[in-house]
């Protein structure tokens, strides 16, 4: 008897009691492992994610976990290889494989890098800009992002048992929020693998993550308002777990990837000896054998030309005939078995609802070849291609066959094109091959409302394209109706799925003690050390310099325009310029003002400021005329430390104004500023 | 007998076949409307919003539906006199009545103003930035939002007819979809009667807007994964609505605002003889009394330190004790009765299980004196204070009187403050009276992730302060759990939430056609024409114009400083710029470069171009040293015109690259650019 999948709770790998069910290579039918049908003591589970956990997680800044993720991309990504073998049990074949395990681990490796970039060093996150409410300035509002005090529940599907838990902890674990896994059992000895590698790398907080190789029931009756469930299955457990009491009346959150009947159209300009045509029935071909049809973004449903339905279905059928079923650990064979032999089955069911309405035109589901395998013993099915000449039955646009299954179907224009597509209520994703843009346009725009992601496939993107089935981690995965209505992934947008959104009203200086970030109207700290004699840790949100008044000359509009060669007649001709229905007159360049304004703060010796490496929102706001007096305010509005570098980004509002106080520029400047070096004195 | 309540459905109001049932004055007692009981033939007015209203709106750019709701919030808010006599039907003061009448169409010229500056004049709304997947730049992906071709169904609570309805109408209409409007049957005649001045003022498209005053039996059997349905109530009916097998299983949007238990904490600074505290006790009344507290963000837990209690409670019994409860219309009522004498039994039945475990300590509800009115016909109640020293009791923390209703209780330290304020288990809003910015941050930190909006109230802000219970149409409204989950307004946040976001992949070129923005990679157009000659109408994406080279010079440098005053050590003494660790030599400001970039691609002479009014995302990339030699690449990125004047916005992409082709500097540059003139002949 195989060994028991263990689950790792409250800090421990805990042993079921039972004798668990018997799991089975896809390819062999041998016993790979064992899994437990009792249930744990979720209250245990839970609390000890709430408890020791979450609190961990929410000491440590994006940044932080940003670090904790690369690092532990970096580690699995090491040990990678001793995935492989129980990745082939599931059925995987190598290239299957690296969608799941490579795959999975680069999404650590790209939210890692995502967050450092675009999330600040910091546990709020703001969300837009400053909301004024008040005429004078002082009530004022700021939207911010903070982290949900919950756990995260992920509930995975069989096909992707490395892929799966990662895409949904990275953007938990971002967010702040402890994990608690919860695999199919199918597939479960990977993710019981995987897991084992990164509780020994001690890379994540203790409580950070669980793991439940057990039955589930009575797990959602922990779960409160702050909690979410992230959950990939069928759409009908998903309807189940949404009407669970405590989705429905404890506001648990509830993001469902479910079924997608999800479609790729050819183009009408797609015709065969394009390479739109090759690279359809290519794409086709890869996403019925990839992952052995078992990817909830593979294409169900192939709408082509009906002048191509022919032309279309012999060079596909020619293409699948070459396929190599087997077993998924040889070279050379491109398609393994199914998960398992119940799998299958269920396929077979599929299948016979689907050739009610279309008929079967490569493959025979009885008849399969194999290589290096027993097909009486392993879950094995040939690719199997459907035709649909009728394309307006219920079943082609409904039953999801998860295997090697496509239906072909024709259609007539675009509009019919995009009629079709929609009928599949809400897919994962689309694809159109087209080079014409007015097509991709129509099909795009058209569908765009029942899909969460869309590809344009043609000859000048086809080499870098990443496919049709691929979920990209900065790019939102997930879609309406059918598909479960969710969203994840998304770089970003998936962490702050799992964190709550909150409008913050208040006077400019609370509104910064909150945020954490300089907000318009709130103190400014100016007198004493020019602050960009300050290094990093010495400055403080606030800290500002004002220079000038600077008068602005004729001379000075003029040497400028000489000097830079902008003579735009605004600067140059007073005649042309007194027609200028904005200006009225002579007025200096905006890039001139911003220059003066550089000039009246800038402290010229070196210093801890290294570069200003950027601006930001630049508005010019009054014309500046020959004989007007500018005075600039710049006041550090954020701190951004990097924890791998010795410097940081500073970015401080600034403010240009006349000599009547009118606002002439604001704009946001960006600078690198050093960190003191150890053992430099503080000059403040 | 009063007249039926109409609904306006399929293009024309429809009489109820029944004799309904009557809504009462709730300050008389007297009929002032029967509402029918039976339901309509709610596939017709689907049908309606999906055949008529639908294609209608999204023939509509965002600027165009913006331009109706100014112009519908214009004409309402010139008839709204007509619309508070049964505003004080409903038992609303004339101050109630400008929280629901003027408040209400305030939010539909909110959300046109908004629109028109933030939404582009286009159809689609594009999410972010553009993501880059290949590194060669052929293969990227852009997130759209997209109309769902659906409807949107309110469900309205009674206590604001007329903001209830149009605080949704705005974003939905916006987004392009049709509302059907089902509004509570208590307050329904004043809902109607603000529809007929819509329906007359021929506004809307046609089909963008029903209304139902029937029952709802069979409404939501219409919706499918497009459609939307926003619901304000109780948490009951949330419950029952979520449980919809419509929204459970065929992907409804649902959004909701239901129960709220907010809290107002005062800080342990704002002690007697402060402004704060006279602040919290002012507010508290307020929320208390105004609407007679039949406000979902009425403040229900007041929190005080302990040493506080005795005084705050003396203070607001003092205040509520000289409010003058009576009919709604009379000048010197500061409170009307509640809306209907059942809701008045309602409250009476919450108000017994909070004095279970509070005391009441201000109003007696069995005896209220009452100006102008018969208290045994209308629904009055005095304002009632209970005092909850035990602060730990379930009751007041999940006991929602919907009325003139509070709580007072004690608090020890900020964490305890914390603490009960979160179990609430969501709420709409919170607020913390302090002026002290670090028990403010405490606070709104600590209880964020309960709330959808918080407040901070002290002496600084309370002026413009628009108070603890009034949502914002720029601020999101809304809370978790309890509260529903749901989020509404928030400025274009609540449009998007009508609205489908998608990721699409394809070429530069492609995306470009579908987005309708150039997307770096795709085609320019170059040649011909410089693009600054062109006027708006004139102008096509992608026009480029190409300036250079311009060799920098040490000269240049030497006397842009000179000029500019910033002579920052990197640009002005070679030794101290050696040691930068970014340059390592004298490099060219900048400003310099951005400034001479301008040199290349302006246009000179007097022409459609009025001027260039800022700058985004301008980065410096490479140093520029002398020597080195300037090229920019200028193309229109984004065209905007304005409806309502005679030019628009155009947007450039920017790039500035040195004699190697390594980019120095991208941008974007903003302009404003004339509409060709009446008569005037083309230059291209």
């Amino acid at each position: 008897m195989a060994a028991l999948l263990h689950s790792y709770v409250a800090g421990q790998w805990s042993t079921p009691q039972d004798d668990g069910v018997p799991l089975a290579d896809a390819a062999t039918g041998e016993e790979v492992a064992r899994y437990s049908t009792r249930a744990l003591d979720f209250a245990a589970v839970v609390d000890y994610a709430r408890r020791v956990g979450g609190p961990a997680l929410r000491e440590l800044t994006f940044h932080e976990r940003a670090a904790a993720l690369k690092a532990l991309g970096k580690r699995l990504m090491g040990a990678k290889d001793q995935f492989y073998p129980l990745s082939f049990a599931t059925g995987a074949t190598a290239r299957d494989s690296a969608l799941d395990v490579d795959g999975g681990i680069g999404v650590l490796l790209s939210y890692a890098s995502k967050a450092v970039r675009e999330l600040p060093n910091d546990t709020v996150y703001l969300d837009g800009g400053t909301e004024s409410i008040g005429r004078a300035g002082t009530f004022v509002a700021q939207h911010i992002y903070t982290t949900r005090p919950g756990v995260a529940v992920q509930i995975n599907a069989f096909n992707f048992p490395v892929w799966g838990m990662l895409e949904k902890l990275a953007p938990a674990f971002l967010a702040g929020l402890p994990t608690i896994v919860k695999p199919a059992h199918q597939t479960a000895y990977l993710t019981e693998l995987v897991v084992r590698h990164i509780v020994e790398s001690g890379l994540l907080p203790e409580g950070s993550l669980q793991l439940v190789c057990a039955s589930p029931d009575g797990l959602l009756e922990q779960l409160g308002e702050q909690d979410v469930i992230a959950f990939t299955g069928s759409a009908a457990t998903a309807a189940r777990l949404r009407s669970h009491p405590r989705v429905v009346g404890a506001g648990v959150g509830f993001n469902a990837e479910a079924d997608s009947l999800n479609c790729a159209i050819l183009g009408p300009d797609a015709g065969p000896g394009t390479p739109e045509f090759d690279l359809y029935v290519k794409q086709l071909v890869a996403e019925m054998t990839s992952k052995a049809g078992q990817k909830c973004t593979a294409i169900r449903r192939a709408l082509v030309p009906r002048p191509l339905l022919d032309t279309v279905a012999d060079a596909t059928a020619a293409q699948l005939a070459a396929v190599v079923v087997g077993k998924p650990d040889l070279d050379g064979v491109r398609m393994g078995p199914l998960a398992s032999t119940a799998q299958r089955d269920e396929v077979l069911r599929a299948l016979k609802s689907l050739t009610d309405a279309a008929r079967l035109i490569s493959g025979d589901p009885q008849h399969v070849a194999v290589e290096g395998a027993d097909p009486d013993r392993g879950a094995f099915l040939p690719p199997l291609l459907l035709r649909a000449d009728d394309n307006t039955a219920d079943a082609v646009h409904e039953v999801e066959a998860f295997g090697p299954v496509s239906t072909l179907m024709p259609y007539g224009d675009i509009d019919e094109a995009v009629a079709l597509a929609i009928r599949g209520r809400g897919s994962l994703v689309g694809s159109v091959i087209t080079h014409d843009p007015e097509v991709a346009r129509r099909v795009v725009l058209g569908v765009a409302a029942y899909h969460g992601r869309l590809l344009v496939l043609d000859r000048d993107d086809a080499k870098e394209s990443t496919g049709h089935g691929s979920p990209l981690p900065t790019l939102v995965h997930g879609g309406p109706g059918r598909a479960g209505g969710g969203e994840e992934l998304g770089g970003i947008r998936g962490v702050l799925h799992y964190m709550q959104r909150s409008a913050v009203q208040g006077s400019p200086d609370m509104l910064t003690a909150v945020a954490g970030r300089w907000i318009t109207g709130a103190a400014r700290h100016s007198g004493g050390v020019h602050p960009f004699r300050k290094y990093l840790e010495e400055l403080r949100i606030g800290d500002t310099i004002v220079g000038g008044p600077r008068a602005v000359t004729a001379e000075d509009i003029a040497q400028f325009a000489a000097l830079t060669g902008d003579t735009f007649y605004a600067h140059t001709d007073p005649v042309a310029a007194a027609q200028n229905p904005l200006f009225g007159g002579i007025v200096a360049h905006g890039y001139l003002v911003v220059s003066l304004a550089a000039g009246l703060f800038v402290e010229p010796s070196p210093g801890p400021v290294l570069a200003n490496f950027g601006v930001d929102n630049l508005r010019f706001l009054t014309p500046v005329k020959p004989g007007d007096s500018l005075t600039v305010t710049l006041t550090a509005k954020q701190l951004t430390p990097r924890a791998s570098a010795d410097y940081g980004e500073v970015r401080w509002d600034t403010v240009v104004t006349n000599q009547d106080g009118a606002a002439v520029a604001t704009y946001d400047v960006l600078t690198l500023v050093a960190k003191r070096p150890a053992g430099q004195p503080r000059e403040v």
